[in-house]
């Protein structure tokens, strides 16, 4: 199983892959796609959108995560977030793979045990978890992958849930 | 000139197709793209892309007018809205056509000569300015022909400025 972790920006796009076979996690890639401040927000999106989509064919992921923004602190940034969300939302759906959101302490709950974890909480479990040799590099590669990784957890528990039925 | 006006929204998305040539406006087509609220966020993005996706293969607008949302009453409406707005702007770019946003005010401004003009007064003007029989049914229809009519006006009167210099 591929898991694709998208952290929405319209500015900088996060992202982190991770593979889960054989019971063995590894990670695949991470990093950030950009656009710059002074491009036109059209130009953004597609910049933006056309990464995502040569991330969809380069690794082929079966399933991607993305981070549910609840906590937008004003309708300025809720705007952004929207659009930067609806961008990796249509990436998935274009290449017909299902894409789950999850807010963000969700995510701190499930990566770390702890819905108040601090980010850098959480991206050291990341490391950990994904045995790496320090915190994957920019910030928001390892949140893309903290989400990869939620999602990931989330299922195996469905499917221990399910299997004690 | 062949200019397509959108008003954005996650469940419906309107749509307005008007020409002007050789100094005479019409009206080209104007309609409504549906999504249900039933539908998953992901399934609603992808149905409304591809419905403006076919709209831009079959008219080939030259200029996109699309509604700014200075005005979202709050975050969860902002997130909605932003998500909506950069399917549209997201179409456009993907077809390499160039796409102008404008502010409620604006469009009520322009196509009504009164920036706190009522819905109705904006959409009486249109009928009017488009020579039609009555008011465009639905309102989300008319709202983006009016985005429409206003970016021809906006254009307008920039060439008329330019050549008075």
């Amino acid at each position: 199983m591929l898991i694709l972790g998208i952290d929405p920006g319209t500015l900088t796009m996060g992202y982190g892959l991770i593979e889960d076979q054989d019971e063995e996690l590894r990670i695949v890639d991470c990093g950030i796609l950009k656009a710059s401040r002074h491009m036109p927000i059209a130009e953004r999106l597609k910049k933006l959108y056309l990464g995502l989509m040569e991330l969809f064919t380069r690794y082929q992921p079966e399933e991607v995560a993305i981070e549910e923004p609840f906590v937008a602190q004003n309708r300025r940034s809720a705007l952004a977030i929207g659009r930067a969300q609806a961008i990796a939302i249509l990436a998935a759906a274009n290449n017909n793979v299902p894409a789950y959101t999850y807010a963000p302490t969700r995510v701190k709950q499930v990566v770390a045990d702890y819905g108040n974890s601090s980010k850098e909480q959480v991206q050291r479990m990341v490391q950990i978890q994904l045995r790496m040799s320090q915190i994957p590099q920019p910030s928001d590669a390892a949140d893309a992958l903290a989400l990869a990784l939620c999602h990931l957890r989330e299922r195996q528990l469905a499917k221990l849930i399910s299997q004690g039925d």
